[in-house]
């Protein structure tokens, strides 16, 4: 299998992944069958879309590709086969962490290299890259009516910057070891998260006076 | 009256309906005379503004032709004044559903069209097309805050995509034979839906135990 | 100081504004640092870059400078500090809200003028010029879960809407009295808001029986 396979192969598996979790969370607000396809493809494709959009890259990754349209509508029929035989399979076990953290990994670096090839500056390059890996779970619980968990979650859209950020800091060395870093960063702190609690300091305001 | 002309004038009677829709979902969310017109524009472009920039279609639809946006202040500033006089109107009785099945299907077919002419492949013309009529009212429930009434109400969005595959699949059939198709198939699963109650069935989960 | 570092200088100082307005709002919300830092990025450059990329504009104006971005960590991270030593300045003030009000004067009359650069009718002029002074707030809103404050609050887009009206009409006087009048008339309907409490009427709909 050529490189190009390979890493079209990994690029399909986070989007199987995040369609899988957007299915669950679906799920969990008792939407339709519909419903349930929708949620998951806004969470596999929105954090790409918009990074295409913002870079101006056309035609939109998947708008020529069927194959990862097919990959959501077959990982969230899964996704809800499996969870009507065995609800328990729907509590955010270990193995879906392990592939969300995957997803998330492989989006936030995809994310950060097509920044690089366009020439951004490198804190554009990071913020695009971290908004690659973490906006379509934003999109999800958005349109669920939820606060972004993103954004109050142990370390999620901290990993993604601090792999984007040791992605270009190693891109002086030879290839693949930035994206292998990268990669492993955003793994690293993820595990941390889930398996120690770490966690950044919450911001709390005083409620205001009324 | 040329084809053309027509079109446009269907296509501005769409856009009138969603603006109408979005005024009444803002008087009930109690916002200002000016929150009222943003909601009825967001929903009445919304869909054809994502559809444009995903197709890469420049400029956006409203922004050469102040016809669209003309309208939508007429729209709904007639909405407003009439609900004022007979606040019964508000209640969203037959004629409101009829003309918002019409922009519904208006909109799903357009949006069809323009992506089989920008060659995609046909899952990503199918669910184009569903967007473009669907997410202008996606946009006006968050703005105001709700789970968009879309992903579980019956048989909306799976009306567009249902009147969508319909166009798609009859390409072969000569004009407008297939705009025909595609506009019956999303108003019958309408007029199903709303006189005989059709619905998908709802995939829901059990609360999660903390 | 030339003209467009100006400018330059005052569209940064905008961005801070909205940044600093981002993070108090994130507080409230008792979201971890990293989230602080997000909503405040998407408040301060949220509507430009709904901007560009509507008008086709690329790259995306933060995309190749960093100067944007740099404020905007510079900004959130000192109010962060300011209002952790003081809690009694989270409270949104009268200089908060002065500096409010320049940004959304500054976005707004910026919009307007980019708009009508690119030739378009008078109507989509005064609708972009709008949406870039108020989007950042509305994302900042949905994001956070809250029906966005812009739709309700007193004379917030329509202070925009007027100002870029009045820099519209404006349009045959020499440069630069239409940015001045357009920056003043947003500045004027503000400080009657916040003083005077001047608001729109509500349009408000009985609850629907059910």
């Amino acid at each position: 299998m050529s490189t190009a396979a390979w890493l079209h192969g990994l690029d399909l598996a986070g989007v199987a992944v995040f369609a899988a979790s957007g299915a669950l969370a679906a799920g969990r607000k008792s939407l339709d069958l519909f419903g349930v396809f929708i949620i998951a493809a806004v969470t596999a494709i929105g954090g790409g879309t918009t990074r295409d959009l913002l870079l101006d890259r056309h035609p939109i990754f998947w708008l020529n590709d069927p194959a990862y349209l097919v990959t959501i509508v077959l990982a969230a029929g899964a996704t809800v086969l499996v969870v009507r035989r065995r609800p328990a399979a729907a509590s955010p076990g270990r193995p879906l962490l392990v592939a969300d953290a995957l997803g998330l990994a492989l989006f936030t670096i995809t994310g950060t290299r097509l920044a690089c090839e366009a020439a951004l500056p490198l804190p554009a390059c990071a913020l695009l890259g971290m908004m690659t890996g973490v906006l379509g779970g934003v999109f999800r619980d958005v349109l669920s009516g939820e606060v972004p968990l993103i954004l109050r979650r142990d370390l999620y859209a901290t990993a993604a910057l601090a792999g984007s950020l040791s992605y270009l800091a190693a891109q002086g060395l030879p290839r693949p070891v930035p994206s292998l870093l990268g990669l492993g960063v955003v793994l690293l702190l993820r595990a941390l998260a889930i398996l120690r609690g770490w966690r950044l300091p919450i911001f709390r305001l005083p409620e205001e006076p009324r």
